[in-house]
């Protein structure tokens, strides 16, 4: 790179694609990375691929004449006020007044992508891009144009703010990081870095000739069994002098265990710790010691999955899951509040048309993926994002549409996987009540996100397609005597079987009336003759259901016990699955395999949700944090702190049984508190809203500090 | 490669792929190769990727015990019976009895490809492919899937027979030849090939440092103007020693002027000819020495254009533009009958879903899309490839259909491109009948296309839109009083404007009843009044339709004419357009620029089909040459004769004004003669069907000599 190309000035150039190519293109290198005990195991279902002949163009005006230098990932050529330049120039002087600058570039391997650097003129989101510009020229020579039926969409991008930092070259950060402790086990060495982690296993000082055998595991049990754990490497090596060797791949684990030829000999085995650098912003401490290490560990479980895109789990898939995706998102806005992630991942997990197949072949996971973006509109504000996409949520939706039997509703055809839940002799049989709920909810985002994007005849069409779906929710499946919704209909009948998950997830939809969500507390929620949840994914909407109820005296015991269950086992981080009623090595098994549970899931993070949302109790209510309240529970603890971020910053709250500190952020915050008397403080002004309930606005960056009666 | 892999028994395996892709992959790079003066001139319309990751799989049931060998694009994994293989394996010992064989392949840059080989099984089309097989473990084990909804398409191939033969290494071919003079000009050196060519020029004991400016000309007029050349190399050498040099990238010319800076020196200037090794298979020769250069000039013209794809132009575009491949196709029947170059350049025109355009943005260049598809299955029989594309035939007539107006018409709307043909102040305006009735012939070739693919809902859907759409041309365009087809329809009104082009198509489309055919020869094609044709690309079909009326002799004169003028100037191949009137190097310009016009584009040897269908009088009755006609029109010629290519050898002729002598082929033959007297021969039955007109069925493999009179 020269370094004429970067002259002294605070550039706010970003290198810039069309939206979503990035992303897909980056989702299949990391998708594509599985293994499974040495052997490549890719993805079921389609995987596109970006535009690889891309245009951006920006419209210019500018007072002075500008020199302006360009950085292209492939092959291209420049326009300037439709004139072809010569070859493919790096520096382009533009005389001032108005002018169109066009780019246009080929890239079969990786994403075509610009970076285009002036005093005034610079490459982001405001440039427009399109992948078919229909400009061409008649046999007079003229430059003519069907461009008026093309479709232009603002230009995405992430953090490669540098001429020289090359999107095609991303990689996470690394850090060197050392074993705990080692020790000799059955034929070689047992090494233990002190807690689950992830990266790439590194020998110091290697030399000689012979093969080396690296076992991974997230238990030491995993990692000494040669013959069932889930990931391994089988290095040649040939070093006649001792040289540092870092193993190409990067894996999850806490213990490695390592098997060499005797003709081999290495001085020490280290990792180089592999992650994507965020900050913590949001933060939680209390009274209780065993929540706060939940909280702690539950962050770096977070933190662990949340990579180039939020995956699953870092042992085995290493895939983006959407229905995962979608809890991750939700915990996000609670720890790192980092919408790149959230967008890279929604992009990536979309792809791009024709719809072929349910994402991840998955019905409830085709439906995560639109509330995902309800979420992240209503945590962000961001309404660039949704534009970008909203054309491939209206071609996912018409493929959903077009799926629904006569009634209207959907069931399993041949290609669906109806997941719901891992959940023992769980019906996916008929038309499942869950699924038409997650659609209703779907289609409400479809609504939402079509007025955003202009489309007022489709905002129009999808808010009556909701309306319809969440009556006939109703009508269908919510059967009196049981006061419940039940699991499904099979040939037009109501089914006996009553399931939390339609139930829990009307809870905090809002979707029931109050009576009806007093009834399913204690018809479903807390009865015990219903199908009870095993999985940490759905306790995730389980324990939520209940805060909504207010019941976070009966969640925090819960997190203690099942959480706290598993940090009692010695976890490091949170599990894909855990039964309190299995001993030993038995908690590591799954999908028929000794070792097939990770141990380090995302959805098994869903405290730090929980806590942010349910106890400091804080949530936006109008788009980006506009509005937000703050309803603090303290379910039963003593004092606890902490913040959750927000576009505009972080929400600090510090709540006791008697005092309240609170300091907002731009937007309209409100305080909501139970209270038996008047709270009061410097500048409070607390609204009396009957029944011990009392609002106080909160206005941005003032620190208050209340005084009220808890109990 | 290790020779092991290689077995000495005699293979039939082949590279296979998915449908379309390697087309479309290989499509983009070439596509991509257009510069104008050195600078990048890619296409203006959407560039769609192959299917980055793709699953194989193969039905086995074998009588013993069989080893394979597995050679792959790409990074793969081996499943037997479901059942994951180790590793990448190359050889794979499969038992006796049935088994399921799946190979899944990732590829970013290339096309996911394989080549198997065992003594019996060994990758060909019969070999099942997926972009999504939906296949997964559940929680317990299991091996599901959801593969029900999963389509699968035989695999594709095209000529890559050996397992070292990597379809992403594909090249032409190419063959050394010299310049045959040279001269000193201006401040270089011109070179003349002596004939228009394709390649890469080369210098011989190229020594010292400067630059090597080198400028292309398909005439030495252009090659000698340095500031209007179409195609140019400059290039920086800096050689101590004398070495061979030769150009990266191939051109069209025949002349080449270099100039150099004093420093460098070079022995000599040749070339490396790159062309596609096709056989000449068709053949004619006559009496008339003019016609056979014609057909030879043709015969060269089609083949430089006939590349890795049937291209335009070899000078300029070097894209492919459906309505250009589409006369190339039926030339390429009568010529080379090279089926996987016409499967090759249908899939890449259509490339892959969503449609968000015309082909090529242009109306008429969509259904010429869906008219070569008819012909291909009329000329090959080969209904594999039908199938294949079924889905895209289907998913882009879905885009027309969605495109017509509120009486079901065609007109230009945003992003539309109306070409027809480039003709002075051509009327775009409103319904234009031509696109009406290339509408009607597409929707034709979908119902026959349907039925191939067992889709007979959609045949008889089609059958019937296609029926409306022929009425409705004739109902609206046709005026009794002019006795022809108008040119449109502005506003709901037939404007007065007649041209050739809806009438001339509706003459060898056979929409036309006897009487109309008659009409439409004086009112339109004979009548200087109507604007004259002046593009070789339209006088194909003019031609065509006045030999369809019988008018052999008066086309005969207009090829001597029109192709004969060309060849008087010095053409050694057929121009993008040819108007006498001009002179000099006024001929070589075109889109406002001096050299703008290509001089050797395909659709300038129309000849070489007229001759083959009309002259010779072969064609195709029923698909694949099951059965066909042999209807010879000397059209004023003494004698003629030559080869037609079928899928199953070569219908060879002889004709003079006396004589028949035929040989035909698998299929059923049927000579049909005007005669005199009754035609006789040994082994001829001539059949009387009145008028003079006599009729004979030939026997596959038998020659017939007969005795006729033409006069």
């Amino acid at each position: 790179m020269n370094k004429s190309f970067l002259p002294d000035v605070i550039s706010t150039s970003t290198w810039i694609w069309y939206p979503g190519d990035y992303d897909i293109w980056l989702g299949n290198q990391v998708q594509n990375r599985r293994t499974e005990r040495g052997t490549f195991l890719p993805p079921f279902w389609k995987m596109d691929s970006h535009y690889v002949l891309v245009e951006f163009s920006k419209k210019l005006d500018l007072p002075e004449e500008e020199t302006i230098h360009i950085k292209v990932e492939g092959r291209y050529n420049v326009k300037l006020d439709g004139k072809l330049l010569s070859g493919s120039p790096e520096i382009v002087v533009i005389p001032e007044g108005k002018h169109l600058l066009n780019i246009k570039v080929h890239n079969q391997s990786g994403v075509p992508a610009i970076f285009v650097y002036g005093k005034t003129i610079q490459s982001d989101n405001s440039w427009k891009v399109t992948f078919e510009d229909k400009e061409w020229i008649d046999e007079s020579g003229k430059a003519s144009d069907t461009s008026s039926g093309t479709v232009y969409m603002n230009a995405a991008s992430w953090n490669f703010n540098a001429a020289e930092t090359l999107p095609s070259e991303f990689k996470l950060t690394t850090q060197p990081m050392s074993a705990v402790s080692s020790e000799k086990k059955n034929n070689g060495m047992l090494y233990d870095f002190g807690k689950e982690t992830f990266g790439f296993a590194k020998f110091n000082g290697l030399k000689g000739k012979g093969t080396l055998d690296i076992y991974y595991g997230e238990s030491p049990e995993e990692a000494l069994s040669i013959g069932h754990c889930e990931t391994l490497d089988r290095l040649p090596v040939d070093y006649s002098t001792a040289k540092d060797y870092t193993v190409a791949w990067s894996k999850a684990f806490r213990y490695i265990y390592v098997e060499k030829e005797n003709t081999l000999t290495y001085d020490s085995l280290s990792m180089l710790y592999e992650y994507l650098p965020l900050d913590y912003k949001g933060s939680f401490r209390c009274n209780d010691e065993q929540i706060n290490k939940i909280w702690d560990v539950a962050a770096y479980t977070l933190h662990l999955t949340t990579r180039e895109f939020f995956i699953d789990g870092i042992k085995r898939d290493r895939w983006m899951w959407s229905g995962d995706a979608y809890q991750s998102f939700l915990m996000n806005y609670y720890l790192f509040n980092d919408s790149p992630s959230v967008e890279r991942t929604l992009f990536s997990l979309r792809g791009k048309d024709p719809v072929t197949s349910h994402i991840n072949t998955i019905m409830d996971y085709t439906f995560y993926w639109f509330l995902g973006i309800y979420d992240y509109y209503l945590f962000t504000g961001n309404e660039t994002f949704i534009r970008q996409n909203y054309g491939r949520m209206q071609s996912l939706m018409n493929y959903v549409l077009g799926r629904r039997n006569k009634d209207g509703l959907l069931q399993g055809l041949p290609g669906d996987w109806v997941f719901i839940d891992w959940a023992t002799g769980l019906s996916k049989k008929g038309e499942v009540s869950f699924e038409q709920l997650l659609f209703a909810r779907s289609l409400e985002t479809m609504a939402l996100c079509a007025s955003i994007a202009n489309d007022a005849e489709g905002a129009s069409a999808y808010k009556s397609l909701s309306e319809d779906m969440r009556k006939k929710l109703f009508e269908i499946y919510w059967n009196e005597q049981k006061q419940a919704l039940v699991h499904s209909r099979v040939e037009g009948k109501q089914t006996e079987n009553v399931t939390r998950y339609a139930n829990m997830f009307s809870i905090f939809f809002d979707y029931f009336n109050e009576s009806q969500k007093d009834a399913v507390k204690s018809s479903v929620l807390l009865k015990d003759n219903i199908q009870k949840i095993t999985t940490p994914y759905m306790r995730f909407y389980e324990l939520e259901a209940l805060c909504a109820l207010g019941e976070q005296s009966y969640v925090l015991n819960e997190m203690k016990d099942y959480w706290g269950g598993m940090l009692k086992l010695g976890a490091t981080s949170f599990w894909e699955e855990y039964n309190p009623t299995k001993s030993g090595a038995e908690h590591y098994a799954m999908y028929g395999r000794e070792f097939g549970k990770s141990l380090c899931h995302a959805w098994g993070a869903s405290p730090l949700y929980l806590l942010g949302k349910y106890y400091l109790g804080v949530k936006p209510t109008a788009p980006g944090y506009a509005a937000y309240l703050v309803e603090p529970n303290l379910g039963g603890l003593q004092w606890m702190q902490g913040k959750v971020p927000t576009p505009d910053g972080n929400i600090e709250l510090y709540v006791s049984k008697s005092e309240v500190k609170v300091r907002g952020v731009a937007g309209e915050g409100t305080l909501r508190l139970k209270s038996r008397t008047l709270p009061s403080g410097s500048n409070v002004r607390a609204i009396d809203k009957g029944n011990e309930l009392y609002e106080i606005t909160l206005k941005p960056g003032t620190e208050y500090i209340i005084n009220y009666k808890a109990e």
